[in-house]
C-alpha cells in the first residue's frame, strides 16, 4: 500500500471512525482502524462488539483531487496513536506506506513516524446484510429522533429492551419509542420508504442512538437505513454505521398512554423547565428527586423539601382546565423531556395523582412524553 | 439580616469567593460562606484549611445602587447549593432574610428558598495580619507570573517546598522560582515597593498560586500583595486573597543555573514546540517520556522510539553555534515550558549531554528554564 492524501480529510476520516474504535483491550486488533487503499478510494473502518464506522474517501470531491493511491493494499494502524499523529502532522499532505510485516511509515513535512500494523485479514468482516428492510429520512430528522428519545431509555443494562429505543414502521410513518418504566417518550416521523414495509419490533441500543446522531452530525444528505437480521446500518453515500439491534420484544405501550385528561394544564415550556430546575437543587439529593406539584385556578404551585438543605417554593402562570389536583414526581424526568422540547407552550394532562401524565407541545402531534407519578405520605 | 442585592451581582460575588469553598466536609462550617452585612457593604467569604477568599460588594458600584441593606447581620450559608441557586434565581432582585435560628430565606420572582444556616460566630477568623512587608504589581503581570513557573512546582506532597513557588524580593525586583529538581523555571519582574524591602523565603503552595491567578483574572487594578508570618495576603480593593506559606528553607538555586553554554541553538519557539509535541506522542507512554535531540550543523534532528508504538525521526531549522550534540530529556518538561513562552524565537544553551540545559526567549532576559537531561543507554 503507498498512497498520498490532504491531512485535513485524513483528519476528518480518522475522526469518524474513531468513534466506534474499542478502547478495551479484549480483542486487541479492534482497537486499531482498519484501511484499504483501493484505485479510486480509501476505505476506513472502526469497530467495537457493538458497532462498525465505515467511511469512504473518494479520489476526487467537489472536483478536486485529495487521495492519490499508488499501490493499492490494507492494513489495521493502532487507532488511538494514528488519531493523535495524524492530528498533529506538519505538513498539509500526508505520504503514506505499508512495507514489509505490516510496518507503516508516515510523512508530512519533514516528519517520519514508523508504526507498527497487523494484517487486515486478521480485521472482522462487516456484517453481512441482505437489503430487504430498507427507509430513508433526512440526516437532521434523525438526529431530532435520537435527542428527543434516547435520553429515556433505561441504563442498567439488567433491563434488556428497555436499554434500547423501539423503531416501529407501518405505511411510512416511523414511531420510535423510549422508556425506563417510569417515564415514556415517543416520536413519530413521516419517512420515505416503500408503501408495504412495514417495521414492529427493532430495537436499537441506546448508547448506539447517541454514536448515530454523533456520526451523522454534518451530514446534510438523505440517511438509508436498512434492517436485516439482528443488524441496523445507516448508511449515506460515503459514511456506514452498523450497529447490532437488541433482542427480546418490546411490549406495546400504547395501553400505557392515557387517551383524555381530567385536568389540562397549558404553559410556557421555558419558564417551567427555569422551575423544575430551582426546585430540583433542592430534591436532587434525595433518592427519586422528588418535587411536587399542587394545580389549581390558573397556577402551578411547585415545592421541593429537604430535611438537611430546605426547602423552595414557586408560583408559575398556566391555563387550568379541570379540578385542583396534588401529585409528585421525579423532577428530573420532566426535566430531561423539557429540554427536548423546542415549542413554546406546552399541554400537559392529568388523570388523577397516581396515574401517568403526558406531555405534549401545543402546536405538534408528533411528540409525546409520558411520566409516572411517585406515592408520597 | 435583611437585604435586597442585583442578581448579577451576587451570582459574580458567590462565584469569586466559591473556588476557596471547602469541598471535603472534614470541618463542615468550611462547606459553608460566610455572609455579612453592614450598613454599605456586604461581605462574603470562602474559605478551606489553605485558602481564604474574601469578596466586598459595596452599595454603590459605578453610580448604580447594586446592595440595600435593611437590617445588618451575619451567618453561614451551605455554600455549593446556595452557588447554585443564585445562579438560577427568576428575577433581577435577590431579597435575602435571616430569621430565627440561622434560617435563611431567599426571594426572586415568584421563587422562594428556605436553607438553613449556621451561626457566623463559629466561622473561623481570618488570619490577622501585621503589614509591614508589601508589594504591588498589576494583576496581569501577577498572571503572567503564575503561568509560567508554576507548572514547574513538585507534585508529590511529601516534596515539601518544592511544591511551592519561591518568591524573592530585592530592590523592587521580585524573582519567581519553581523546580521539581528535574526541571526549573525561573521568572524576574519588576514591582512596586520600598526600597529597603527584602524578602527570602516566601513559599507560596502551588495549588493557591492557581487559585491566585483564577481569582484575580479579571482585575485590572494593581494588586497588593502582604505578605506576614505564614501567610499571604493578595488584595485589591474589594478582593482579598489569604493562603499559608509553605515552612522549610528552599535552596539556593543560581548555582544550577549555567552561565554559559558551549552549543547554541536558536529556533522558532512554536514550530519547536509542535515537533516535541509529536515526539512527545510515541515516548509519553514510556516512564519518563524521553526524546533524543541530536544538534548538527544548522539542524536539530528530534528522535524518539517505543518498542510497542514505533518510532518518529523530525529535523527543525535552527541557528547552531559550536560542535554537535546528543542529549535526551523528558519531552514533557519542554513542551509544558514552551507552551509559556510567548515570544517567537527561542535561544537553548547546552554545556553536555549530561549537564542541565538552560531555554530563554531571545527578546528578553526576565525569563528562564532550566531541564536535566535523562542519561540512556
Amino acid at each position: 500500500m503507498k498512497l498520498r492524501i490532504l491531512q485535513s480529510v485524513l483528519v476528518d476520516a480518522v475522526s469518524q471512525v474513531t468513534k466506534a474504535v474499542s478502547t478495551r483491550t479484549t480483542i486487541p486488533i479492534l482497537t486499531g482502524i482498519k484501511v484499504t487503499a483501493e484505485e479510486d478510494q480509501l476505505i476506513l473502518t472502526g469497530s467495537n462488539s457493538d458497532m462498525t464506522i465505515e467511511t469512504k474517501i473518494p479520489r476526487v470531491k467537489d472536483e478536486k483531487e485529495q487521495l492519490f493511491v499508488e499501490k493499492i493494499g490494507s492494513v489495521v494502524v493502532p487507532g488511538k496513536i494514528f488519531a493523535e499523529i495524524v492530528r498533529k502532522l506538519p505538513g498539509n499532505e500526508v505520504e503514506w506506506i505499508v512495507g514489509e510485516r505490516n510496518g507503516i511509515t508516515i510523512r508530512s513535512g519533514k516528519a517520519e513516524f514508523q508504526l507498527h500494523g497487523l494484517p487486515s485479514e486478521e480485521y472482522p468482516s462487516l456484517p453481512q446484510l441482505y437489503e430487504e428492510q430498507v427507509f430513508s429520512l433526512s440526516a437532521d430528522l434523525l438526529r431530532t429522533l435520537v435527542r428527543k428519545t434516547s435520553f429515556a431509555v433505561a441504563v442498567n443494562e439488567a433491563r434488556g429492551v428497555f436499554t434500547g429505543v423501539l423503531f416501529q414502521l407501518e405505511e411510512g410513518l416511523l414511531t420510535c419509542v423510549a422508556t425506563d418504566s417510569h417515564r415514556l417518550s415517543r416520536q413519530k416521523t413521516q419517512v420515505e420508504s416503500l408503501p408495504d414495509l412495514q417495521l414492529n419490533n427493532v430495537i436499537i441500543p441506546g448508547k448506539s442512538m447517541s454514536e448515530l446522531a454523533k456520526t451523522f452530525a454534518d451530514e446534510t444528505e438523505l440517511v438509508d437505513l436498512v434492517v436485516a437480521g439482528n443488524q441496523l446500518l445507516a448508511r449515506t453515500k460515503h459514511l456506514s454505521f452498523y450497529t447490532r439491534l437488541l433482542e427480546g420484544s418490546y411490549p406495546d405501550t400504547n395501553r400505557v398512554i392515557p387517551q383524555t385528561g381530567d385536568v389540562e394544564v397549558t404553559t410556557k415550556t421555558k419558564e417551567l423547565l427555569q422551575s423544575v430546575e430551582r426546585a430540583s437543587l433542592i430534591s436532587r439529593d434525595g433518592r427519586d428527586n422528588v418535587i411536587k406539584w399542587t394545580v389549581s385556578d390558573n397556577q402551578v404551585q411547585i415545592t421541593s423539601a429537604s430535611q438537611e438543605i430546605g426547602s423552595v417554593v414557586e408560583e408559575i402562570q398556566a391555563d387550568v382546565k379541570g379540578p385542583s389536583l396534588t401529585i409528585s414526581f421525579n423532577a428530573r424526568y420532566m426535566i430531561e423531556a423539557l429540554r427536548t422540547i423546542d415549542s413554546e407552550e406546552i399541554h400537559i394532562q392529568f388523570t388523577g395523582s397516581m396515574t401517568p401524565f403526558l406531555m405534549q407541545p401545543t402546536d405538534r402531534n408528533d411528540s409525546l412524553h409520558l411520566i409516572v407519578p411517585i406515592r408520597t405520605r
